[in-house]
């Protein structure tokens, strides 16, 4: 089962960016920003949060230096803008987006874990840098069309459930469990989450 | 009587962290954000400037990694936010934060200074970091709740207290003063000058 | 001819530098911020987008650790703002500094892509390495006063101007051109590119 699971990654990696950009390129399209700002938009979108990451890790390459061919994909879609918006509303709901993107959630909450734990960091710092990686692209791209964060003003659970996902995959490290395994079933546990939470409309508490 | 002040210093420094988190908390609070942008406030306001100064010098381990039990603190804080608040309005008064904030302000440009001058920058590059040490963590924080920066909208000398109190200390150093005595002095300063202009409402100039 | 050139690279350097900082002043001062908030925009416009880009690449010294003259220079002339502004007034027009605004635009354009070329960097992340050093100085100012970024709501051709000069930078390096020649041909397209935008009133399209 496994080797045939690990082959999907780059696959379900795929889709996440391809999420976590199309939500850029939304938000750029609905400030009429022309095509540079739409690429500068859906590229921050995609890799914002896991270039944060490696700043504070102090690791290079990025993985968008690695694989240009993302970057240029994301900069022929941003010219392609108008036709693309159009195809990706027809083709795609509100709901498979909402889907895609708890996917790229997942994947990559429990891969910046992964990462944060290899260059040695403790546990809490591991957990809050897999949250960063996964969550803060859409925090940078907040900021750069003027808007507070929608992290931070939107209570429907986000952070906290790449939150909860990066500890089940720190906790099932630490009992040595299989890591493709763990990988999976805490990113699993995070797309389940954020899909439930969304359908049940919980939401953050305040606070006690 | 140096030991006895030198082992105060981690005293100083928690209160300043303390200082710094709280006022995160009390604007993401007025935000109404939830318990985690409670968290990601308090903690950008606490360690943002820090950060910054260690990325512009390529300095790791952060603060935050090597004192990871800071960050659990700011996090079990953050859940118990509005109780917190409570304790904190009813214990602490708006003078006595103003006070502390003051404390973390002196020691942290100060530190930071320090720390940029051992990687080798010049003074001026030093004075600079140290401000942007002790002072940045705010400006991150307005940017991430979608406000102007208070550093640059308040003229309430803020930035110009801790600028002058790190070329007391750079004078110092030049001078081969004692090292902790070169830290106690002119953090004091800083202190003096931050209070002294809330009393007396001082205001940076313009320009001439 | 070449070495006479050459000659002239600091001295264009030193007009872009200007020209930005006095772009971050204007601002600065239209928000009525104090001389340090003055002097922190006019510094973040004219070093951020190469701070930016040294950040991305891991690269240091950043060019205003080695040549801190310049940031001395920023200082004083921030203390000196209002003045300042009345002589800039008076002595460049509107014209001038659209001038100067544009030839700091190609020079550092050109400088950061081969930077990032000579970093290792593939072509198309070496392209927008060089748009980021020459152009994310401006972002960092509109998002610090609280602006939705120029280079994104502006649809006059800037960064679109960088990113074709830049391409023209690397096809000559690929041709094994002569390097000053490919440096002065490729920041002399983006000065005349960015000229005739405004002149024509060009705008990027919003895509297709």
């Amino acid at each position: 089962m496994f080797p045939t699971v690990i082959k999907l990654i780059p696959f379900i990696e795929a889709i996440g960016i391809i999420a976590f950009c199309i939500s850029g390129f939304i938000r750029a399209q609905q400030r009429k920003f022309d095509a540079i700002g739409v690429f500068i938009i859906g590229f921050v979108t995609a890799f914002g949060g896991g270039t944060l990451r490696d700043i504070l890790l102090d690791r290079r390459p990025f993985y968008w230096v690695e694989h240009q061919n993302y970057v240029i994909a994301i900069f022929i879609c941003s010219l392609l803008g108008g036709t693309l918006m159009d195809f990706t509303h027809r083709v795609f709901s509100r709901r498979a987006m909402l889907v895609a993107d708890a996917m790229g959630l997942g994947l990559f909450t429990i891969t910046s874990t992964a990462v944060a734990l290899e260059a040695g960091m403790p546990y809490f710092v591991a957990s809050m840098l897999g949250m960063i990686g996964a969550a803060f692209g859409g925090v940078i791209r907040d900021i750069l069309c003027g808007d507070t964060p929608l992290l931070l003003t939107d209570s429907s659970p986000y952070a906290s459930c790449a939150f909860a996902g990066s500890w089940i995959y720190i906790g099932l490290r630490h009992l040595h469990a299989n890591d493709v395994l763990s990988l999976l079933i805490a990113s699993g546990v995070i797309v389940f989450l954020r899909l439930i939470s969304i359908k049940l409309k919980w939401e953050v508490p305040k606070g006690f």
